[in-house]
């Protein structure tokens, strides 16, 4: 449900194109590193999205042919509002304008097969994020979940996850200058899984709100 | 040298924050792998390098602290002219603007640690573009050189390249719309190495042109 009064984030902020960077976090959740066999990771780690994958609300994600396995992954997001660099853990809050959901689709073949997971989650639709920017953090019981034609197939609270918004915050802009539009996606939660042609896929989260895509082949 | 008359690419296209991406790709000189014992891949390893990483020429690469082993890395880049979807091989250089010469600055300790690349690549000034693109493909005995210091480290024709720019062009717009602006950076000959506070490290590519930065530490 969107938020109303004062210092709501403008509506829109979010769209194919605009953000100047979406900087993503791997294995993210204790309970999904717990699923892999892989130890808690030390630090975060990144990689980009561009901004060409960006589609909103209610936009089709269209399947390329020939890449193999499609994958789900549902995932809170962060909105950047005013340029970070260096900031601290503490003053994070201030730099962040919202919350959004995210679902940070993947081409799972082309992922093992390239190392790098670049080209995998690039393709153009994969990195759906909507329906607007909440501006309140969500509660540490809020749920990051999936759902696939109706079915809940992850379900995790904010707080099984391994870094805090605050602390990606910090830890990215350690590393490159963000700026206001820029989106973090923060990793997601155990049970990702294959998307087909015709699936209606839904990331939804407590207290930021709910993104559906229809899914579709590659016109 | 700029170039001078019609088809003149626009001066200052390339500035911080502006390309909506930078696509970068790994391992594309025969010699170089080679040089690292690996085989020569069958299709591009991308990854994406942030837009709040470009400086231009005469800039400072600021080295963080902390980080370990700074390297250069000589490129030729792409720069893109227009909006550019599952373009051809053969019409791939319609969408080109020009060409320019790409420093991918990579933290070589964190590149290791990772995994993934992103990080490495990604601190601000690790991207230097410059000096302006120019309209003419280099021919294919131009030379790719990296100086430091007034030493050439660096030096391989344009013909030692695996995937040559209008097949990177034509295999990323497969993956994603590439934006008027965008750039690709193509990949670095062998023979990179370290940088230290107080270096001047030239990339020189023949028709091209030279982009010097110096070297300091982070303030």
């Amino acid at each position: 449900m969107a938020a109303t009064g004062p210092g709501v984030p403008p509506r829109g902020i979010i769209r194919q194109g605009t953000p100047s960077k979406i900087v993503a976090v791997g294995l993210n959740y204790r309970s999904h590193a717990r699923e892999l066999g892989m130890a808690v990771p030390r630090e975060p780690i990144l990689f980009l999205k561009p901004p060409s994958a960006v589609i909103g609300n209610g936009d089709a994600i269209e399947l390329p042919a020939g890449v193999g396995r499609v994958d789900y992954e549902a995932e809170l997001a962060v909105v950047i509002g005013k340029t970070a660099r260096g900031v601290t853990v503490d003053e994070a809050h201030e730099y962040i304008l919202g919350y959004i959901c995210a679902n940070d689709v993947t081409a799972r073949d082309l992922q093992e097969e390239d190392g790098q997971w670049t080209r995998a989650k690039s393709f153009d639709t994969f990195c759906p994020l909507g329906p607007e920017p909440e501006s309140a953090a969500p509660e540490s019981d809020a749920l990051v979940e999936l759902v696939l034609n109706g079915e809940v197939r992850q379900s995790a609270p904010v707080s099984d996850m391994i870094f805090s918004p605050t602390e990606l915050v910090a830890f990215i802009s350690s590393v490159m200058t963000l700026e206001r539009g820029d989106v973090i996606i923060t990793g997601t939660p155990p049970g990702v899984g294959l998307l087909t042609a015709g699936d209606r896929v839904t990331v939804r989260i407590g207290g930021v709100g709910e993104l559906s895509n229809f899914v579709s082949a590659a016109h």
